[in-house]
């Protein structure tokens, strides 16, 4: 029996050198800003239907087939998303902060560049303003992730061929692109790019090249804002604007403020954004069942905020709680701090929340309150935390691997553990075999 | 090219249902206890060879191959061990605290009890002491976990067809097996057990049954113990007893003291229990190497102190700071207060931990001494925290998803998410099939 066995596991290790070999047409790479694995069991919790006894799987269950290390070539072993995002596009290794550069911040070729010269169409879709680092890191090349806008002015003068990398960018910034010393949004109208600035606009696109702005910088955060799922949306335009390129794509699809979230340590703020991600998600996993010969591949590159499920030796996490909170802390914070009277604080709170509090936490938030915006919304978050057994150990980045999901043609080269230059590796390799 | 290669993915879809229809003779299950995916993080940096660019994988790396969610059955979402343990070793979820029985304290059938059933050796390898939550949940049944004694008596009065249900145990315990009440020792040996209580006598056993308790409860922390990689030994030691099993065997082998690092808070100690857990794991993949016909199996109960690699908002974590620790917080703390000048304590400090302190810290050391042992062992991971960026958010356990890991005949079956209790209930399926 055993024997046999083996015999059949060489011929399918075989096929499977034989399958990395057959290049998919298409390439959708999600990137989970700060998606740390917690994220993923949070989100399922989160999701779970209480009627039923065992905890449904979410998207990110079904295609999860492995997990990477993130750390950065400058012996932090804590990455930031500009590193990260340097080696998710170029394999290479490089310093916290720079943009597709190395240390003598000599360019590193990225997959989008490499895409584009094999006549291939491109994308960056992203909640984030555009030129923010994990975008950047795929379009520009610069030595800051802080200078954004001559990250921005790279997006189009950085060429391939003479080409402009990207066929297709939608997310924030156009307090970048039109700026007094430049106006990009009109350079890149010269150059061909249908322009908009609407979520009316976004439904009429139907050409490339194409460039959607839709916030002077990043996206209101997904729980705040009044259009629902823009990153789903966001996909769902683009698959259908890159679906008949000839030559196939490769779009990098981003959920940016999950990290924004984390950093604020707002778990009811990262359950959102892990919400339109998993929703994009699902929109590239239906559009892999439609085209086969599509792969789709999901990871994060890095952990933020050291977020735990279970906190102060507390044996829970409180779903429940998380789910009734309709606003960012922050949102919160502000709501609260523009009441003319400050008795009906509480009422407004459980308004926003639906959490009832001690008469001794009434009293913690009164006193931030006088405080100020920062310690009102530091307060509200640590009231929510405290109910639902939410930690923190950071309001920074942490140096846990990272889940990798993968799905459709050659999912298999991404199973187990690998370094993040290794996706980015398997990735390239797909492109470079075309023709 | 691509119809060619569905062919050919078919072809390695049907063999590999046919693999999980051939079980492997012998399994090899290695239980982490609390080893949350960050201690495998933790661990690869804390390994690293700073002479090499790249960071080095560990035995973890090279056998993850999926993930596992680990609720329990009781709405809290964080698992204790006894729940876990039971998820494991018998496919059901039940609630914390509890020994192998349900809701309503009935038996449920644990895989040991079926592998006896089926005329397989069994075995029990553990740095707790042996009647502890994880291998209680192997072998023994009980409403609570607590119940110690009752649960070393199942070890012997709980019957598979009239036969003890483990061939071999080997961990800590002597002050449970041997009461005023009640003897166990002499009640195994009048069994048929071989029993040692050393470490001398651990490497002259040669025969099953056998029973080896070498603590009077739990083993020295790793980190403290003058026996070197205990686990390491013992399951060296194991695998020779058990190898000529011919109907095959099954042996659980726990790294029971990951967790209890975990509960202080301490990531030097975490480190040393990692290291003889890998070191384990290491003999345990070289003997599925010589016996293609063996399956090991690693995975976690669930994540313990909410650990995170960076914190406070440093990018960073310091493994060279931890690599010098010598001993456990509580160690350090028993040696500083024990010297009668607290004027040398700072120099016994640096003995210790090779860690300049501030002034202001030396302070903060010397007001905790006054305060006595735990308050001391809890400045001195502080510090260690401090210096090296480790982040906690719990001293109790979190709801993180644990690696998977495979290794060996039908290792494919553990392939990406999964509950606890399929683990269990694949491994069942396994047992089940022998004649």
């Amino acid at each position: 029996m055993l024997k046999k066995l083996s015999l059949i596991s060489i011929a399918c290790l075989a096929s499977s050198s034989f399958a990395v070999a057959a290049a998919p047409k298409n390439i959708i790479y999600m990137i989970g800003d700060g998606m740390g694995p917690t994220y993923l069991a949070a989100y399922r919790y989160y999701m779970d239907n209480p009627q039923t006894k065992a905890v449904e799987r979410t998207v990110f269950d079904e295609l999860w087939i492995g997990n990477a290390s993130t750390y950065p070539d400058d012996d932090t072993v804590v990455t930031d998303s500009a590193a990260a995002a340097t080696a998710l596009s170029s394999t290479h290794k490089t310093y916290n902060g720079a943009i597709a550069v190395d240390h003598d911040h000599k360019p590193l070729t990225t997959m989008l560049e490499i895409a584009k010269a094999k006549g291939m169409q491109t994308g960056v879709v992203v909640t984030a303003q555009i030129n923010h680092a994990t975008p950047a890191g795929f379009l520009a090349h610069d030595k800051s992730r802080q200078n954004y806008d001559q990250i921005a002015d790279d997006y189009i003068d950085n060429k391939v061929n003479g080409q402009i990398v990207a066929d297709l960018m939608l997310g924030g910034g156009t307090s970048y692109f039109i700026r007094k010393d430049r106006n990009l949004v009109e350079e890149f109208k010269q150059a061909g790019f249908h322009y908009t600035d609407s979520w009316a606009g976004l439904k009429t696109l139907n050409q490339l090249p194409a460039l959607g702005l839709f916030a002077p910088k990043g996206f209101n955060s997904a729980l705040d804002n009044p259009e629902p799922l823009p990153l789903k949306q966001m996909t769902e335009k683009a698959l259908e604007l890159l679906s008949p390129a000839e030559q196939g794509f490769v779009v990098m699809i981003e959920g940016s403020q999950i990290d924004w979230c984390g950093h604020a340590n707002d778990i009811a703020c990262a359950m959102a954004e892990m919400h339109d991600f998993a929703e994009a998600v699902k929109v590239a996993k239906a559009y892999v069942d439609a085209h086969p010969d599509t792969l789709l591949v999901v990871t994060a590159d890095h952990e933020t905020g050291g977020l735990s499920l279970g906190a102060a030796g507390h044996y829970s996490w409180k779903r429940d709680v998380i789910k009734k909170v309709k606003h960012t802390g922050d949102y919160i914070a502000g709501q609260l701090l523009a009441l003319k009277d400050e008795t009906v604080m509480y009422q407004a709170w459980l308004g926003l929340t639906g959490l009832e509090l001690s008469a001794d936490e009434q009293r913690l938030l009164s006193k931030a309150r006088t405080q100020g915006q920062k310690a009102l919304a530091t307060a509200v978050k640590q009231r929510i935390d405290h109910h639902s057994t939410t930690g923190w150990t950071s309001g920074g980045h942490t140096a846990a691997d990272v889940p990798v999901l993968a799905y459709g043609a050659d999912k298999q080269v991404f199973a187990g553990f690998q370094d993040n230059t290794e996706i980015a590796g398997k990735l390239i390799q797909f492109i470079q075999q075309k023709k």
